[in-house]
């Protein structure tokens, strides 16, 4: 094993072509290739995005997909991920991809979590074995995995909790940063951990990738830090600045959005960040979101995006469309031979009806789940494919403007209560 | 509403190019197009193929798709479906289509049901509903859909049935084919019923194809008899004498069988069927099935196969391979990066390897049903379009010896009990 000093910035690069108002047209260099942005990741959460097949979402113009090291460090284990060629050769996606680093998913899926300064600790929600948490150890998990991007583990807080809890979460989260960016830096200077033997039953293949698992050097990944404060503004502020003091980060994320405050209150804390967040970076708000907060998004001056809601709310029979989302299970769509959405590329829309699509979720039947999780996902990716091209245009404000009004107006009549 | 007298005869044919021994090579041409046989069918019981869309399982080679009277009947309703354009434009599959009667449903899904000669009476399985289901309702039901083939109703018996009930069974479904063929021909004579109104809800679109519900003119369609008789030979030969006695049928069904009864209870059936199956036409062996199966029916001269098998099992994780059938959950494969099958074209075999195929099913992930239901599909018709190979250069014979040995030979080291 021989150590290295990989220049990350290097392999990392943004820049921002095009402005309107904060909203910008940007292009995202990573290891594995380039992302225009703004730009919606569909969320990969076990390594394959619910229903669908990494060519029909690259087919919609998916650029970058993101996993989750909570789900793959339970399960396969995120060695064997790294045994089976590391994330993009396991999952068979060649292009940029992220890794959330679970801390959501421990302070929402776990069983019988306790946090402390050292990290958490938590039982899984698949069968209630015990783990560790901490900063380190998430870093030594996501470096395995071999994302492009790695998320730090933050501490989370319900959405609307006062201001002394978030405090807590966000300075907590700060301190948890450094050590993540010690650990990032260890590993990149001194090599992964050493890889156990895989036990490969008689008869089948030697592991023929092992020469990955006993390649000690990780792969060039860049780690991004999470503002933390909840909804209050000088906590957000506070940790934005906690944040540029300790590094020079390729990216810098919003996170403890849309989890549970109203969307006035997530609009005003990207305003509070927006001008605190470097122009030169990236800018990724975690876990958001619907239609039009990825057009509210964007106009704040988001890059990038990610959510499991088009996948979720598809399988649930719920359908985005420009007047708002729709339940295709409602009986006046039983004679309906019209497209769920006139001018929408996506094979459900192109290819089957409104009668056809209600048919199958009446009936249960996959295809159902399969083509609205598409629709719905190709619906974020036009959305923020249409912002980029309005902002090369110079017509983004006005087109957002629109958008969302038709979105809204409409919306009051035909919208859903959603499934989430 | 003006008679027309269709020409069946002129809208279907079936001729054999090759021969080896009893199996044969043919075209079977239908309004909707050429099957090349023999052929497998897959199944889209509610009008889409459980996890497939109609593309994928053209893209794999199928040529005719089957669908379910009784279960289009319950949901959306056969007018509707008359409707919405009838099964083709419904389903958005433009080649040839089969129903079946339902018959099957009927007596193994439909509760409290009460057989007579006047025809089935039952309860929906889907609310209890009460139905009736004679032999002249079951024709307008498939007139309505529209299939190119479509089924006589016959009774239905358990597998292992004694003479007695199968001869009973037997007789009533030639007395029911007679009805069949009566009300199948009055149709063709003084066209189909009329259309109820169909409530469209304001501000939704007028229904386009309502000129399909007030198309009174039936497609053009070939009705097939059904050879009962269960597992005893004098009364399939007495089957098949009935129902060549009374029409110069299209094609001819062999039915009942692969319900209970031993293989090779089932394949000494297709040897008593043979050689008093008309040459000239094709024939359709109901139900079955499994690879062997398919291997086994083309050598004793069957043309068409349906299975609901190869969805089913690959749901729950099954795949068909020339060594037998692997669950793909199994343990051995964690570490896995071959194909699940070495030089199957399906997008499970191209695009994925074992390992990930495991870890799919491991995660309850529905991208791994679909990998293998497409795959056994893409099995099944493999293996029809290789025996179709082997008859056109003679040497369809020795194929299926050394197919059938490999399957069952190198199967009963690795073949997992089957999960149907």
């Amino acid at each position: 094993m021989t150590a290295r000093t990989t220049d990350v910035t290097a392999s990392f690069a943004f820049s921002a072509s095009h402005h309107d108002g904060t909203a910008r047209l940007g292009r995202f260099t990573t290891p594995h290739g380039v992302v225009e942005t703004p730009a919606f990741m569909p969320v990969a959460t076990h390594g394959t995005i619910k229903g669908l097949s990494m060519h029909e979402v690259s087919a919609a113009g998916g650029q970058m997909m993101l996993s989750n090291a909570y789900h793959l460090y339970l399960r396969p284990g995120d060695m064997m991920v790294r045994a089976l060629g590391g994330l993009h050769a396991f999952t068979r996606w060649p292009g940029p991809m992220l890794t959330d680093s679970g801390g959501f998913q421990v302070f929402s899926l776990a069983k019988l979590r306790t946090v402390q300064e050292h990290g958490v600790e938590f039982r899984s929600h698949l069968d209630g074995s015990l783990h560790q948490y901490t900063p380190e150890s998430v870093m030594r998990i996501e470096r395995n995995l071999g994302a492009d991007v790695i998320m730090q583990l933050d501490e989370l807080i319900a959405g609307g909790a006062e201001i002394e809890a978030s405090r807590s979460a966000m300075e907590r989260s700060l301190r948890w940063l450094e050590r993540c960016r010690l650990e990032f830096d260890r590993i990149e200077r001194d090599g992964r951990e050493s890889a156990p033997e895989f036990t490969v039953s008689p008869g089948a293949p030697p592991l023929d990738t092992f020469d990955a698992v006993l390649d000690l050097v990780p792969p060039t990944q860049a780690l991004f830090p999470i503002v933390q404060g909840g909804t209050h503004a000088e906590l957000r502020r506070a940790s934005l600045r906690g944040i540029l003091d300790t590094g020079d980060w390729v990216g810098v994320a919003v996170g403890g959005l849309s989890v549970g405050e109203s969307k006035p209150d997530m609009y005003a804390m990207l305003e509070v960040c927006e001008p605190l967040l470097p122009r030169e970076k990236p800018r990724y708000l975690m876990g958001v979101g619907f239609p039009d907060d990825l057009v509210e998004g964007m106009r704040r001056g988001i890059d990038l995006f990610d959510c499991v809601v088009p996948t979720r709310m598809g399988r649930h029979g719920t359908a985005f469309t420009p007047d708002g989302t729709v339940q295709v299970r409602q009986s006046r769509f039983r004679t309906d031979r019209r497209p769920l959405v006139e001018g929408c590329g996506c094979p459900g829309c192109t290819h089957y009806d409104r009668a056809y699509l209600r048919h199958l979720f009446v009936s249960e039947e996959m295809l159902g789940l399969r083509l609205l999780a598409l629709h719905n996902v190709t619906f974020l990716l036009d959305v923020t494919r249409a912002g980029r091209e309005h902002l090369r245009a110079g017509t983004f404000t006005s087109w957002s403007t629109e958008w969302l009004a038709r979105y809204r107006a409409k919306g009051k009549r035909i919208v859903e209560s959603d499934d989430e």
